[in-house]
């Protein structure tokens, strides 16, 4: 069963393939009253948009968005947002090899299984070109959580960091990496170009930190905050990975050590750490919820791999055509929407509930 | 909002607090014509359970379950299982310091954010206890995926690792740490021991291999295998991380190092290498699914941390009383049940919509 | 797939068979806060329970609730309510006629060939016995709306309807049929126990009134609050029919006679008629909510029936031993359970969106 | 909070306004291999379709579906189905009036009560436009059942029934009213060409029944198939009463008359009655499912009716412009819509629980 519903009150459906008319999402469940506009979702998407620099995919697609319905005069009605992204630059290339073999590590032998066939131009629907309809989603979904400012960035890319000390957040929109650390990001263009030109291709960590947040958001025990980010984050294209706070360190460490001591402050507690990410028995404690989140190298490289066709054969496969480098670059906008969807969807739920 | 189901088409939902009279689980969407007695379930249940070694708690627990519904003759009817397990040794101590001030790291403070007030007497609904109807409601799902072979152990505590190398199955049950390394075992002995003298407390981190599993499992969009996996994981009480296949170490990676080449095979593709963990697109490809799940150290010590009173007033708080000195290791049985639980769901999800 | 959870936010799952040790409710998504004790919703439980009156079956039920979870120091904590009734009086007759032959119009057969399988003792999880559940859930549903009076009362029984203009709320407490007009309780009397005594059976009308809900209740547009009544009743075992309003007269009128006109009043419109039932567009008008239910006749009766046993053979069979000779009657309060388990569900998925 | 996916595993989430620029469904969990073009839906939306006869309302909509997603060389790829239908005669009218005051009987003052706002030109999301979206959706769920026919039609207008004798499926396409009886379809028109004159309107029943469904089908308790039917038919436009086989006629009828006696049969029981409406216990029996609808009439007449304005005003409005003076005739197909939705939707989760 297809389950393309991510939410439980504040909800959305997405559709669409790669090579497609189109793509889109409906968000329902959204609030009434709230002025909404193309303008307050397009940013999102061009921060995504592909082909803004030589460190992504060369597709040119304007992802233009459009509201098809569920806002009035300019606000929200509360009834379904229909939103809807149409391709454009679906390359009419030849995909006969696609078509016949699988590409390793890609989706396409799990797709044949699971459904007995597949749209095999440019993914279908497992392509990340997917995850624009997220970003737009998750751009009203940030209309619904005012009260939340949410970041996000890349930490690091073929296992080169940054440097916590050098953590600039101005930086970020001042490179083509999402790196709030400018020296961190001259490496990396380095490291990316040399990926680039190798056909090889390159993982990321991406970090997202959600401020503002109240305590007392998240549903226990089985939509738990954390467990809703997890779920989000681990559903996004190349994802792997998953931490919450100090995540695997915290394995690593003592009970005094990974502590986050209370002290009185005017506005609820000071908390004097925060190796639990802003989260405690799955609700939230009112400290910034920090996701990391581990994104593999782009599967799409340019070294033949062994592989074998739909009859079962063997043959070898490499991707040509455009791809991203370091697929956890664009992660980051996707990353922050998924952040946006569960917090405005607990807030709600949170309302319901405790009133 | 609590949500307090688990799963899609195989659910369960789970009731009880640490020091009520019972907790359970009503296990609904259980196919019919399962044999099914509590003798199915009691083994791993007693896997879980607290006392059998200095290494967990010392609460005494026999966690008992009994099958009130669903199974007639033997055999499940189709209709809801319920599972309920009296608890014995709710231990009638004086909880009036922890009902007055919140423990640093516990889900103390946020659920009194969240709802006004809370059941301090050992956790309430927040304690560990609550696996155990979790470890029943998976030995249900067990039944339904007779294919899938689950193997759960640990393996780190503290910050140290087994050695692959070293890696035996058999070792599994022979030593109180669920660890498939005879040497680490006993270096975690002293590792434990000293934090348990100490009153300190240690991380630990849980794998957790399911073979068996065919490809073509697996729900995209939102309910992919992976972000399925990582909700149920992420959910469970301690948990800060989770990865599936090389998880983060693939962010580190290069595309050619992180290849999982195939090649052809009698049933299905040989893959030779498993970095993707077994799913790909969100869908299973026939590999062993591979997860890491990381447990943060207990937050109850005995060395006193800052913390406020529910007035707001500074305060020193330690946790007296029985806890585990490394919670991660009881999680083993329950990361288990969870990945069973997920893998039946997804078994009759992927029945309902490719027949 | 077996559903056995009812609701959206307000969410109960019920478990349990008529001749089981017990049966029971999970009631998820409760607020916190709500002084809530066995003596909430005990009563509740003793106008559904059987063995009161000889128009009832005769067995004898004490169904006495406990409260198993979810509660501490007399108040609801938000986590799941565990509602648990032990079966008694669970006559251990011989149902080998049963087990080997179907009941014409009751779900034997049905879940035969559904489950190919089934718990043929007192019908299993198909008897009516499963109500209780519903009705001890209803009860808590109440505690969440306060501002709601529900008001349920039988107003056919065989056909012979109560007058209108007798209507007197206060009859319904004084005779066996919960009937609110008391010459129609007079001639029911002579027409139940004749159908009583002739092993016959009767069908029944009820309806169900509550004042109190304000405008705005509904998700509109597959969470109708019309259309979540309409799932909850027509989910009642016997029901065979739901009204909202006028219903099938609606059907029959004109748009002059049918409408519903509105003048100025100090709190919201004045509604001169209420043919609508109170609910337009699936969201309720701030006037009273009408439901009417048609239960049809027991399918248990005297007259031997022509049907089949298992093996496809043609035989006869009657249903000796106890059952209601109008199950409607019992029907009141699990029309007035599953009201309010659908206004609490609602005020609480309206808080959600609408704040 | 809104609701506006219909479904479980089978689901399809609508969206879109009277007067917006476009309405459609996204079809989700739709089994994969299934041959689909617009040319499978298209007709279903032509029967429903405005403007064909003077009957129905005078807007010209050409209903013409496109299909974006999920199907791949003709056939579905188990990815989700985006259906869009653009609005095209829009009548740019003056609503000033309808923004000003509500019209009685209509969903504008509950939209506005729930909302504090609402999109008011042509009703917006509450307008009958919407079933548009279902239609389209309920033919790609009849190519999910292809083992199912399902035959509605219209068996009363004001009062005025077929003649059962006079039963002729072949007559509903004859007629503008889906009426299987000619001498009822000759009353109705000269019944309907009053109402329309007199700037009235008439209720209706509408009948629907699918014949070929297997016993088994049915999730009890809470997704019984008579509770999902009704859900179904009661969330539709104007829609006030369901009922199953004989529906209220059962509550006025005694057991021996109401039963359905069982003989053997060369492909399971053969009933010799179907009071039940093919379903026992919420479960399919293999006998016809028989449903029928009660549709109001149409709230807009031109007859003044008191009402208020959104300030509270006392005033009076009648609903100028076109509407139709029967709304229960383009009902059939809504209602076959939701007859296939909920049948397909059942299937699947049938096969998810028993294989």
């Amino acid at each position: 069963m297809s389950r393309n519903t991510f939410g439980h009150v504040f909800r959305f459906t997405t559709w669409g393939e790669s090579h497609g008319p189109a793509l889109g999402a409906v968000v329902d469940g959204c609030p009434p009253g709230i002025v909404l506009t193309e303008t307050d979702i397009q940013p999102f998407l061009d921060a995504r948009r592909p082909g803004q620099s030589r460190f992504t995919t060369q597709r040119q697609e304007p992802d233009q968005v459009r509201i098809l319905s569920g806002v009035f005069e300019g606000r929200t009605t509360g009834t379904p947002i229909s939103l809807m992204i149409e391709n454009v630059d679906q390359r009419s290339k030849d995909y006969s090899e696609v078509a016949r073999a699988y590409r390793p590590g890609h989706a396409d032998y799990a797709y044949d299984a699971k459904y007995g066939f597949r749209d095999y131009r440019g993914g279908g629907r497992s392509s990340a070109r997917e995850t624009a309809s997220r970003v737009a989603a998750g751009a009203v979904a940030r209309l619904v959580i005012p009260e939340v400012f949410i970041l996000g960035y890349v930490s690091a890319i073929g296992g080169d960091a940054i440097d916590p000390a050098a953590f600039n957040p101005a930086e970020i929109g001042r490179n083509p990496f999402f790196c709030p650390d400018a020296k961190a990001a001259e490496r990396w263009e380095a490291l990316v170009d040399k990926a680039r030109k190798d056909g090889s291709s390159l993982g990321a960590v991406v970090e997202c930190v959600a401020t503002g947040v109240p305590a007392g958001w998240g549903a226990p025990l089985y939509a738990k905050l954390d467990a809703e980010l997890a779920h989000a984050m681990m559903g996004i294209n190349a994802v792997k990975g998953v931490e919450i706070g100090d995540g695997f360190a915290a394995a690593a460490n003592t009970g005094e050590g990974n502590a986050d001591p209370m002290r009185p402050g005017n506005d609820g507690p000071i908390f004097t750490a925060n190796h639990a990410g802003g989260i405690a028995g799955g609700i939230s404690t009112g400290q910034p919820i920090v996701v990391r989140v581990a994104f593999k190298p782009t599967s799409s490289i340019l070294t033949p791999m062994p592989t074998i066709t739909r009859e079962g054969e063997a043959t070898e496969l490499f991707t040509k055509g455009r791809h991203d480098p370091c697929v956890g670059i664009r992660g980051v906008p996707v990353v922050e929407a998924m952040m946006a969807a569960v917090l405005a969807d607990q807030k709600m739920l949170h309302r319901a509930q405790c009133g």
